[in-house]
């Protein structure tokens, strides 16, 4: 070996270690990947409800200090940036879905034990609206306007 | 230069050039970083408005087709995520403030020639509570939950 192959041997040895160290990563395998846009969904809702005057006080108090196990079912469910409003008597709840099958996943929330014991607590502090849709117990409202 | 230190100064060329080509981008200066957390705000909104019965469709329809220099202004007043829903006479809206001064962004916008046509369409549409707080249009809620 003379000194050009020598030379041109290192070379080529450093371009490969270049080449490899540089190399972004693979992509994943297919199976890793997450599920395509048109199996998930997002979508937000909008819903209300009437809270009993003497049970308001109750109800605060229950959602300043939720149970961490009703919480970890509400993110299970694929439900995102959750909040409950009150004005006069009105409870306002704004949620985003972010799951691919809404039933299937309140279904699942229903049964849960420990959202089963916290809905004991909340559901006598709630009075659903008579005009709600059949199956409903807060009423879903009609979104009018969005802008991101 | 013997074929050793050749070697060794070839290695030296090629480390350099793998080091340049990998490192990564240099932070951005000071400057150029966005605004400290301390000085920018996240804060969610809920409102509640009524809604003239004979007005409903007129407002539905403004909202369907809201005018781009409005939805402008909404953007230009750091608001995101803006949802109005509509149930039993009632409307309810929800957003995100993500500015640093809610007072002045709300003042600008009250000053835009666009959203005053717009809002000489929708006022009329609507009908405060009773029971706001002085100098509100859209009655503020009291949010008793939220779960990110």
């Amino acid at each position: 070996m003379n000194v050009t192959k020598t030379i041109q041997f290192a070379a080529a040895c450093y371009s490969m270690i270049f080449l490899l160290a540089c190399a972004p990563d693979e992509p994943k395998s297919i199976s890793e990947e997450p599920r395509s846009a048109d199996t998930l969904t997002f979508k937000r809702y909008g819903s209300v409800i009437k809270v009993k005057p003497e049970k308001l006080a109750e109800y605060k108090e229950l959602h300043a200090d939720p149970w961490p196990g009703v919480l970890a079912q509400i993110t299970k469910s694929n439900i995102r940036n959750y909040s409950i409003y009150y004005k006069d008597g009105y409870l306002f709840s704004y949620f985003e879905y972010t799951g691919n099958d809404f039933e299937a996943d309140m279904a699942e929330m229903a049964q849960d034990s420990v959202t089963q014991a916290w809905w004991k607590l909340t559901d006598p502090c709630q009075e659903p609206l008579s005009t709600r849709t059949d199956g409903e117990w807060w009423a879903s409202m009609e979104e009018v306007f969005h802008h991101d």
